[in-house]
């Protein structure tokens, strides 16, 4: 009941795993051991970027999420740093970056660390009350140095889905009246003092629109052109791959400086020896998920989910979950949009029961759930997805996120649902009364 | 004839990874199948601590040597850097990194480019004509802005073997008086004007010492303490694990900037989930050496050899190659010293033949080696590292890379003997003339 923070590793990918093994050589050398390893490595970029809808060029592999998101962000912020310090915007202003307030830490950490050097200036977006950051509130934060919008696809705590391609296209027609000022400008010379330049509506930069798809990949469509993305981020080890390899795809003309320089690998765009069988791995991985989409069409009602026969029968298995967690206990509610949602996310509150004890008391149970992202497991505070969405301190402290995947059916929610009302009974019983002390 | 571009998995290696695979949880989960993955982790920890001589807690998981480079630079440069971009050494200079002419290039273009971005100042140590960094001429380099010296243990392409211990040493002299002026300044308070401050010896930061040690983990001795750095890279594929995992060591108290920014993994030096089966291959490949090196002694001719019967073996196959290559074909030459070097590495120039070709025609005969290291395979420039010790264009050009390991017998390279003069010769009957045009 935990796919959301990863998931095993299918059987058919263990074995392309071992079938891998044999091809060692370093995929940069010439000689046959290498290029036999380059084969496997462009086989599988070729099968990445057909499942984005892009070119292979577009496929820079990474060591995961967090690495791709980091290159994401810094690749496009850096790129705008001149030699010696100064920056390449027109307008000398800083870069602005907008992102929400409820991403992933790979995301939020890293704009935040860039904001606080003193690097980007950086907007942080608000979802609605149900989980969703909405198009306009965007578009409301777009300034002139804007350089890049970062919105994740599907919340990797709350499971909520994203309009990522209407974001996209509110960009784009920003974009666009930013190029046809910018062709104003070449006819129109006037413009010479330093007031008349920096007050200018030309020269500026287009504004890049990143997604960190990482929850969305085996659900919702993820052809980049639909999306209106520049750049998207993936990783095998939620799609039942491995741990340790992911990619960022990044549109032909995106200015990305590299974040792990040496060597040329990777298009210039990250040096270091590629993983050859973790590759190989996220590339049989996606071709699962092609098998299991084949066939399957978009569904209107929640915009991008691709109603495969996997997705519909997680989406009766989460609401059938869903519902009976809600009629069986009292004081738990829902969080975030009940249709806009993963076909595999039930996140749910309980009031008056701390959620790091409901997890320990599942776990002696042999169920396996989460509190939030298991990259802040370790961290006591509430979680920042929670409180986002205007949830109160004591909800978002009692909060379980329970996600589901390939091995989950109904007995082991029968399971949960068994066991469930019995551990927040007590757990509430043992909770100190408000305003009494122990 | 490769081996210093990557290895094969050995199969004990492959064995542990098939292994680890069903331990799939993720490693910060708090749940039974999380905390199944983070014992392997540890354990691993355990192991490449040991090792190293290190505590496990000085140990940060990366996606290999390419990384790891890049963490220990930045790292300790972006370290210094202030909130809102003022710099953090006291008399307000840039800091100042010293490295050699011949790194690889994951550290040799990770300091050009914070150079070239105005970000540090820095200086190139030249190596000597055998190939070996000198400690005095690295402590010549050393200025009051110096905060991070790094040279490489074993270079990749020549396979010389350089001072560590003596230039760790010398550094550590230094750092002993900057702490006795710290502590002369914290009684002498008479320092008031802004010459004096700017021109005090009080303050100087301590001069941290890395080491990419990536070539050197199998033959040479790699304790830490030993070696007197503060900073060590490694990385699984150079020692018959897989490709995908490395590790930077960091002395206790090192202050380092993380570079992949996000979740809290790695004592919040590297974020992203970890790569379990990759971390427990790395410790597979680290037991194995240590069994290979059980009851070895430190060679006291090649400084820090370990003289494993592996080594001796490798010595001996090495100087069988060498040997007969340089007395079956004219006008060739061992590029580097003779004594210190890696034992797996035998780079030589031959005169007037082309390095690439005579690669090529190798490969068609099922030999596999290199002309340099496989990171810059695409690039035709000279290698930088022959250029380094003073060897000019044509011989750099004509130079070949063998590097032998587990697999390699006498046969090999009798088979290496019997057909490469006849190659030479082919390579130097086509070559034009100097000065005559085709």
């Amino acid at each position: 009941m935990d796919h959301a923070a990863t998931t095993p590793i299918d059987e058919r990918v263990q074995k392309t795993m071992q079938e891998t093994a044999p091809f060692f050589g370093n995929p940069s050398s010439i000689h046959g051991f290498g290029q036999d390893a380059r084969n496997i490595i462009d086989k599988s970029r070729k099968v990445l970027a057909d499942f984005l809808g892009a070119k292979p060029s577009e496929i820079i592999f990474t060591s995961g999420g967090c690495e791709s998101d980091n290159l994401a962000i810094k690749g496009v912020v850096n790129a705008f740093y001149r030699v010696n310090g100064e920056w390449r915007m027109a307008n000398n202003k800083k870069p602005h970056v907008i992102t929400t307030e409820f991403e992933h830490h790979a995301v939020l950490n890293t704009v935040k660390e860039l904001e606080q050097q003193g690097i980007v200036e950086a907007s942080y977006v608000k979802p609605n009350s149900d989980g969703i950051i909405e198009a306009e509130s965007v578009i409301h934060e777009i300034r002139e140095n804007t350089v890049l919008v970062s919105v994740m696809y599907v919340n990797n705590e709350i499971g909520t889905v994203q309009p990522i391609r209407e974001i996209g296209k509110a960009i784009e027609e920003i974009n666009k009246e930013r190029i046809r000022n910018n062709e104003l400008g070449i006819t129109n010379k006037t413009l010479t003092s330093e007031f008349e330049i920096r007050n200018s509506k030309q020269n500026l930069p287009k504004i890049l629109f990143h997604t960190d798809a990482v929850q969305a990949a085996e659900y919702f469509f993820m052809n980049v052109d639909y999306l209106k993305v520049d750049l998207l981020t993936m990783t095998a080890h939620k799609i039942y791959g491995p741990k340790g390899t992911g990619l960022l795809y990044a549109r032909t003309g995106t200015k990305l400086a590299s974040q792990i320089t040496g060597g040329e690998q990777e298009f210039r765009k990250r040096a270091g020896t590629e993983n050859t069988i973790g590759i190989a791995a996220f590339a049989k991985a996606v071709e699962l998920i092609a098998l299991e989409q084949q066939g399957a069409v978009r569904d209107e009602q929640i915009k991008s989910l691709v109603s495969s026969p996997e997705a519909i029968r997680l989406i009766e298995l989460r609401d059938y979950l869903i519902k009976n967690i809600l009629s069986k206990i009292t004081e738990s509610e829902l969080n975030g949009d009940a249709i806009l949602r993963s076909p595999a996310n039930a996140n749910i509150s309980f009031l008056n029961a701390e959620g790091e004890s409901i997890l320990l008391n599942l776990d002696m149970l042999g169920i396996a759930a989460s509190s939030g992202s298991a990259c802040t497991s370790g961290a006591l505070e509430p979680s920042h997805v929670l409180l986002s969405i205007g949830k109160p301190h004591e909800k978002a402290h009692g909060s379980v996120r329970f996600t589901l995947g390939h091995e989950t059916t109904k007995e082991d929610l029968d399971h949960v649902l068994k066991v469930l009302p019995g551990i927040i009974e007590k757990l509430r019983a043992m909770a100190p009364k408000k305003g009494v002390r122990e």
